[in-house]
C-alpha cells in the first residue's frame, strides 16, 4: 500500500534521488514528480527511472502532492519555500533533507507560516562524496539514521507520516532539538569537511602539488573521500551553520596549538598520551560501528555505483 | 630461488610481519629470525608462522643473517643499530621500513659507520589503523610503493637486493632524496595523521563525547580511520619528523585562517570557490589512484582481517 501517492522531489540528486528509488523499491510512492533549477539532471532523473514526471512550475507540481521532499543545497531554501507557499495544498507534507536545521526552521516561519503544522524538517545521515541523480541508489539509507527536528506546531500526524517514510527508505528515526542538532552535526561533520576541504586545497595549490599527490597513500585517501564532496552544498551548510562551525574550528584550533608546542618542545610522553586517547577512542568507536551496521555497507566507498545495476 | 637464505626481522608486527609473510608467500626466503622487545608478541609471530624462530640476542641474530628488516617504531632505531653493530658480519644487509628517513640515516652513520655500503634505507607506503603481528598479511604491499632512499655509500648490489626484495612482496620500487622523502610524507601522511588523531583527541575529551560519537557517520568514519593508528609508532614519526612537520602544520593553520575568515565574514562565494578547487583535486586524485590500483584492495579497511584466513 503506497505511503505517498504523489511524491515531489525539489532537487533530484544524491538524496533526493535515493528517496525516490528506496520509496519505489518498497512500492511506497504512487507517482514522483521532479523540480528543480537544471532541467538537464532532472531529465536525467527522468531517463534513470527515479522521477515519473517533471513539473514545469510548482503550481503544477504541487497540484494534488501529499508528500514534498525538499532536497537541494540548503542555501535555497528561503527562495524555494517563498516560491511553493502560495501554491501549497491544506494536506501537503513538506519536510526536507539539509544539514542544517536552524536555517530551514528559520524560513519555514518566515515563508510557511500558514503551514507550520504540515512542515517536518529532517536531515538523513547519509550521503557519499558523489553527487548528482547518477549516484542515487535506493540502498543509500538503510541502516542509517535520520534525524527529525519537529516543530512545536506540527501535527504529530504529519510527523508521523515523515518517520514512517524514512522508515521505509530503511533509516532509523531519531528526534532532535534543532539547535542541538546543529551543534553535533558541526562537530561530527561539518568539521571533518572543512578540514579535508582545506587540506586538499592547500596542497593542490603548490608548486610540487602532483609530487606530493603521487606518493599519497590509504590514510590521505580517507581524510580526504569528503573533500571531492558537492562544493555549493558544503558552502551553503558552512554558512548556514558557521556560528557553531567557527565555535567548533576554534576549539579544533586549540588543540592543534597544544600539538604544535608538543612537537616544539619535543614532549614525547604527553604526546604518545594524547595519540593513545585518540587511539582508544576511535577503536572504540570503530567496533561500536560496526557492531551496529553489522552487514550493511555505509556509504562513501571509491567504487563508482552505476544505476543500471541497482 | 630464495633471495635471502636467513632473515631477521626486529619488530615483527603489521609491517615486520607482513614483510616476511610476503617473502615466504613467494618462497622468496629461507629462515625467517625475529628479535624484539615483546617476548610476548614475538611468540605470537612465532605461534602464526610468521616467523620460525626467536632470536634470544643480536649475536645469534645476526650469525650467518643475510638480510635484516629493522621494522620497529623509528625512536628505537639509534638503540637497536648501536645493540647491533658489535654483531654485524660484513656481508649482511640492513635495511628498514621507517616512515621518516633523515633520523634513520643519521644513527646509521652514527652506529654503523663501518658497514654503510650495506644499509639501505627504506619506507614501504603501505599500512593500516591496526598494529601488531595479527594484522600482518601476505598481501599488505601488493600494488603499493616503497620508497628507497639510497646512502652515497651504499654498494649497488646491496640496493638492488633491497629493491628486489620488495619487489617480490609486491611492491612497486622508487628511489627518492631522505630530504624529499621527508618533507612529502610529512605534508601526505604524518600532518594528516596528526590532524585525526587531534580531532578524536579533542572531541573524546568533552562531557557529550558519546553523544557526538553517536552521531558520526561514514564521513568521520573515514577522516578519523587513521587515528586508530599505533601512538608510539606516530609518536616516534613526529618527533623524528618534527621540523618539517611543524612546517606542515603551520602552513595548515594558515589555510584554516583563511577559511575561518571566509565563514565569519559570510564570503559565500570565495569559500565555494575553495571547495570545489578541492573537489576537483580529489576528484582527480581518486580517480588517477583508482586507475593504478586497478583491482587491488587498498590496505585500511574496517574490516577485520583473519591471520588464519591469510
Amino acid at each position: 500500500m503506497p505511503l505517498i501517492d504523489k511524491l515531489v522531489v525539489c532537487g533530484v540528486g544524491l538524496i533526493g534521488g535515493s528517496f525516490a528509488l528506496a520509496l519505489r523499491n518498497k512500492k511506497k510512492v504512487g507517482r514522483v514528480v521532479g523540480i528543480g533549477r537544471s532541467k538537464e539532471s532532472l531529465e536525467r532523473a527522468q531517463a534513470l527511472g527515479v522521477i515519473d514526471e517533471i513539473a514545469p512550475d510548482w503550481a503544477s507540481a504541487l497540484d494534488g502532492a501529499d508528500f514534498v521532499l525538499l532536497a537541494m543545497p540548503v542555501g535555497q531554501t528561503d527562495a524555494v519555500m517563498e516560491a511553493m507557499a502560495p501554491h501549497l495544498q491544506a494536506p501537503t507534507i513538506v519536510t526536507d533533507a539539509g544539514s542544517t536545521k536552524r536555517d530551514v526552521i528559520t524560513s519555514a516561519y518566515h515563508r510557511l507560516d500558514a503551514h507550520l503544522s504540515r512542515v517536518v524538517p529532517a536531515h538523513p545521515i547519509a550521503g557519499t562524496e558523489k553527487s548528482g541523480v547518477q549516484a542515487a541508489s535506493a540502498r543509500l539509507f538503510r541502516g542509517k539514521r535520520t534525524v527529525v527536528t519537529p516543530l512545536p506546531e506540527n501535527d504529530p500526524a504529519a510527523v508521523e507520516r515523515v518517520r514512517k517514510a524514512w522508515q521505509a527508505c530503511g533509516a532509523s528515526v531519531v528526534d532532535m532539538v534543532p539547535q542541538d542538532h546543529d551543534r553535533v552535526f558541526a562537530a561530527v561533520s561539518h568539521l571533518p569537511h572543512l578540514l579535508a576541504f582545506g587540506l586538499v586545497h592547500e596542497l593542490a595549490g603548490r608548486a610540487n602539488a602532483e609530487l606530493l599527490f603521487s606518493h599519497a597513500a590509504s590514510g590521505f585517501r580517507d581524510f580526504t573521500r569528503i573533500a571531492a564532496s558537492h562544493p555549493e552544498m558544503w558552502r551553503d551548510i558552512c554558512l548556514a551553520n558557521r556560528q557553531a562551525l567557527v565555535g567548533e574550528l576554534d576549539q579544533y584550533l586549540g588543540e592543534l596549538a597544544l600539538i604544535r608546542s608538543l612537537l616544539l618542545s619535543g614532549n614525547g610522553s604527553r604526546l604518545e598520551q594524547l595519540f593513545e586517547e585518540a587511539s582508544q577512542a576511535r577503536t572504540k568507536w570503530g567496533e561500536e560501528l560496526m557492531k551496529n551496521v553489522t552487514s550493511q555497507p555505509m556509504a562513501g566507498t571509491e567504487q563508482a555505483v552505476n544505476p543500471a545495476a541497482r
